[in-house]
């Protein structure tokens, strides 16, 4: 099984109290990438600039990441920079250059069309609709939005949903989309605008999943986050869990309550390899082992005799 | 098994988005000791005015709850007045009269010496560590601080820490009381002042307990708390964990890792009981049925197949 992803790549620049990094290949799509790439074959949709070199492209390709749809574009890649201080589950934005991203046009090369997975990472609503409808053998799409997207594009935003099978947001875009402080509630009402799975990420806390009342079952079900000694940077760990949950989903022959189960404690896992080092480079170094070690870790953290 | 447990009984003002009472039954201890009665015998110690009447013994003995050593003083109940707004995670304080439970000073009725648990809800630390003093054949101790404690008394505090076995508090004090903002780290040096166990309640997502390294072993376990629709009053949600969390403790043979763990979520399943009404209202309700059927939701909330 496939999976086809578009969202952005960037460069960033990161500090907080454990170093600083300066320019290092990021961006939500990457995370989510290398993430997902140790459970399935990932294919990208993006767009880069002119400082996207060869040394970038090698970082992909060890992971089989398939890039034939990352187009290279006159210009820079986006850029962002941020810091977190002793919260870190915070950032603080210091700039961002859009550069490229700001018009970025995705275009689903051919050899794409006979993946059954799609994940909308976050983008305007619009983008993540039109390669919805690119895509025609796609079976279960996932996605991501922000706080951003719901203030400003609401309607479009509304529009997409309908389109989208799974949504990963946290908690604030929950209650924000909803217009209800009630986590339950809120995710009730997300439920009603169009996703059959709500997955509401709790940062150091974890993760619960909603279902649409019908073939998942009723209940929610809530995996752990790993409590962490030092987070290095906090970057890219919903993207990472985003990678993991797909990532796993995409890997299994059935959709059924105890894959979707399984896909949260992934994705738990792989949020909490993420924060260890800056950029991605803990994702980089990992091996399937240490991600099911991890998961066995998981599980004894939470389960009962 | 029986669990002697020192602390504050208050008539409470609150209101919510959801409605308000006045004058009604509570205080930590009040809490605590309704909780706890669904697993073991309650004794109390404390301090109540003239206003505290018949009707508010009766409560406690329909939970076979021993007031003998519940002082009636001179004077009024300690009152509490207080409201949440649209985000319930935080109290605003209205009123604070202490009243009688200014001068409290702890006494233990002979006839409670045989009891093997204590529990040191939230009182000066120097109040703690007297009751503690006083009682000859305890065999485990658990306690309850705050903020207040931890800025002004942390002198007299770290001399408690010492005599308490288990420490019950929440993320904000933890890493208070360590000074440190890694909530892991904050543990072990929490672990390296006194307590072998240390539990950090983290409010609608559960809890975690941690070990010091030796008899319970080395790694955490969390439990979750349940998404609860409508959240009407989260006064005393941490106390009715602490209730759950030791009348389990006092209710076993022995005490082991996965008591400890079975413990963890008693403490989720009625801190989530409190929440769904005012006061102790719904505490006050409840059969051992439908605190082992919510386990059983807890379970299924958390575990894979």
């Amino acid at each position: 099984m496939s999976i086809v992803a578009v969202g952005s790549i960037a460069f960033d620049t990161v500090s907080s109290p454990s170093g600083r990094v300066e320019g290092v290949l990021a961006g939500a799509l990457t995370y989510f990438a290398i993430a997902a790439s140790y459970f399935t074959q990932v294919r990208l949709v993006a767009v880069v600039g002119e400082d996207f070199g060869p040394e970038h492209e090698a970082l992909f390709k060890r992971h089989r990441i398939d890039i034939r749809g990352v187009e290279h574009a006159k210009g820079k890649t986006f850029r962002w920079g941020g810091h977190y201080l002793e919260n870190l589950n915070e950032a603080k934005t210091d700039f961002t250059e859009l550069n490229v991203f700001e018009n970025f046009q995705p275009r689903i090369p051919a050899v794409y069309q006979d993946s059954q997975f799609l994940f909308l990472a976050n983008i305007h609503p619009n983008l993540q609709a039109q390669v919805r409808r690119q895509m025609n053998h796609v079976q279960l799409t996932g996605g991501d939005t922000m706080n951003y997207w719901i203030n400003r594009t609401l309607q479009e935003l509304s529009e997409t949903l309908k389109l989208i099978n799974i949504l990963l947001i946290n908690d604030t875009e929950t209650k924000m989309l909803a217009h209800d402080a009630s986590l339950p509630r809120a995710a009730r009402k997300v439920l009603a605008m169009g996703p059959q799975v709500l997955v509401v990420k709790h940062g150091e806390y974890g993760a619960t999943v909603f279902f649409r009342e019908g073939t998942f079952g009723t209940h929610p079900f809530r995996a752990p986050a790993l409590p962490i000694e030092e987070v290095k940077d906090p970057t890219g760990a919903g993207d990472s869990f985003a990678g993991g949950f797909m990532g796993y989903i995409a890997s299994q022959e059935q959709l059924n309550r105890e894959v979707l189960k399984r896909a949260l404690f992934y994705g738990g896992v792989m949020g909490s390899f993420a924060v260890e080092e800056f950029g991605t480079d803990r994702l980089q170094s990992l091996t399937r082992e240490e991600i099911d070690a991890r998961f066995q870790i998981f599980r004894e953290l939470t389960h009962l005799e």
